[in-house]
This record gives structure tokens, sequence and C-alpha cells, in this order.
């Protein structure tokens, strides 16, 4: 497609991704939505690469979040590989966005494998006595069951609940960008959440 | 004894009771000592009579602390009985004195209470074999291995640790100086600790 100076600078900001890869990305692609949707897949990309990459992620920084009124209190451990990224300003946003998402809600887990065995076992037999799941084929079953339980502990799940800035992304999604960004696998390690007298 | 107007300031100063409670306890008292002592013995009474009184702490506030290369921090909830006390200097102080200890010696418990029973059955048990405990009448074993109990859990119990800023009181002291100072008393319900990558 044909583009200016300003898309370029448009599309910087809304991807944050780097001017040359935007250069190219809006000159390869037929459409601005096309050229926006190659940089989102690039980036994921990269996120999984550095995630599956499995390296050691033993820096980071533990930070905290008080209300002013001092009723409710956050302290959550964000690791990451190096200091560098670990000082990086796009890192420490990443731990007061995700000290917010705590305060405000409220999850119980970090990810979704951190929900204990028999908890999931309780809940999975509630749900295959669920009357909606006998018009659902013996071969679907066990799928429709493990995606009604994911979405039943999605609200609880952290990794997996919208982020409250921007409901368009998960907080799984917001730190995968900032994966990207970074170049560097980044963890939330755990968290406490004091609510005064809850 | 005879007292001036100077005495009763640093009095003042040093057990942090009223005016008309130092200038009582001069003129009541032999010497400087006694006086001192009087005064303590009526503030730690005080306490005892708020903490046994059992009015409800559903009041007080969330408190952090996190040092500046966020490699640790504490999140601390601290009960009061009212807002006036949470919104108090006192408490303000206390609580930041407790998180500071927190930060500093780590402890696992709260209060002895909050050992879990098999834990302390183990260590009981570990104790009662102790060669030591063979010396010891019989009729004073269950006491003597308490006492065991209680030195070996204490450094772990937050409210039997020597304060840092001052080891002559243990945090308990200090809680119960508090409660005195305030009328009202103060319940440290909940921490937690976190350490980059511990």
């Amino acid at each position: 497609m044909n583009y200016t100076a300003a898309d370029v600078k448009k599309l910087r900001e809304e991807t944050g991704a780097t001017f040359a890869d935007c250069k190219n990305a809006l000159s390869d692609s037929k459409s601005w939505d096309d050229a926006v949707k190659f940089l989102e897949a690039r980036s994921a990309k990269k996120a999984e690469k550095m995630i599956s990459a499995g390296r050691e992620t033993k820096e980071g920084g533990v930070f905290s979040y008080v209300h002013h009124n001092n009723r409710i209190g956050v302290l959550v451990e964000l690791n990451c590989s190096t200091d560098f990224v670990a000082r990086s300003e796009a890192f420490r946003n990443l731990a007061s966005d995700i000290a917010l998402q705590i305060v405000g809600v409220a999850p119980t887990y970090v990810n979704f494998e951190d929900v204990p065995a028999e908890v999931l076992e309780e809940a999975r037999k509630t749900i295959a006595e669920d009357p909606s799941l006998a018009r659902v084929p013996e071969a679907r079953k066990a799928d429709a069951i493990d995606g009604k339980l994911k979405k039943q502990f999605g609200e609880q799940v952290l990794m997996m609940q919208p982020f409250v800035k921007d409901d368009t992304l998960t907080v799984g999604d917001l730190v995968r960008k900032v994966i990207a960004d970074t170049g560097e696998n980044i963890v939330i390690r755990r968290f406490s959440r004091f609510a005064l007298g809850e």
C-alpha cells in the first residue's frame, strides 16, 4: 500500500514496533489493518520464542501498591532474566499495571496451572453433571468440559483476566507484549493482596 | 523524691506517659528508677486491660515497604478498633516499624499460636529426646520442653522477636506500648514478605 511518514508514526504509536518494522509492514501490506495484524503476529511469535527458550528468570523486582486510604494493598514479584530489563521503564510500567489489576479484580491464582488439582477435579465433576452437556457428542465432551473449566476459572486466574485498562487484551497478552518489546522472558511469580478486614 | 520540671520533661520523653502521670510517679517514688518502673507497669496493665476487653479490631490499615532496589518487599495488615487510631501517627509509626522488622528478620509466623500443631508436635518429640532433658525431674519435664519449644520458635515468631531498632523490647512489647499509648487494642493480622528469587 502507499503510505506517508505520518502513517509510519501512527503505526509505531499503535503497535510499539520499530520504525523499520513499521515501514516494512506498511509497504508489504494491502491495508492498514493487514499491517497492524502482521506486526501483532510478529510480536506474538517473538514472545513465544522468548518464553520457549526457557532462559532463567532470576532477576526482576518486588513491587507494591497501597491505596491512599490504606484499606487495600498488593505486593507482587515480577521476574525477568537481566538487571537491565528489570530497571527498564517497560518492565516497571508492567509491574505497576499488574499491581493495579490485582487490586481491582482480586485474582486467586497467577496461572491456570496454579489451580489445585482437587479444586479442578471437583469443578470438572459439577460441570460433567450439567444437563447442557447431554447434547454434546461423546467424542467432543472432554474438550467441552475443558472449555467450561477454563471459562469458570479464567475469572480467578490473573493471566487470563481482561486487563482493567484495556479489555481487548488479557493480562497474559499484556505480559507477552512486553516480552516481545524487551526481548526477554517475563514471569509473574507471586502476589499477595490484603483488603482491610477481609 | 524531690524533682524538678526538667525531671518531669525527661520522664515524659523516656516513657511517653502524660505530664500528670509523670509528676505523680516522681512524687510517689523513692528514686528515678522506681518512677520509670511504676509507669512501665502502669502502661503494661493498661495494655492488658485493652487486650482482654476483646473489642473488635476491624479498622486499621494495609502498609507496605519496598526496598529502593526492589529486591525485597513487605505487605502488612495492622488492625485496631477505630478509624481515629488508624490515622494516628503512633499507629502509622508502629506499622512502619513492624514492616522494617519483617524485612530485616524474616519471621514465619505472627504469633506463637500460629505455628501449626503438627510442626510443634514434631519439634516437641525432638526436644524430648534431647539428652540434656534426662537430668530434669519428671514433674518439671513438660515445662522444660515448653520452654525449649518457645525458645526454638521464638526466632520465627514476629511478636516474640527482639525489635530491630531496640533489642531491649520484643515486637510484642512494642505493640503493647502503642496499645497503652492509644488506649485501643492493636493486632498484627497478617504479613507477606517477598525477597527476589527466594
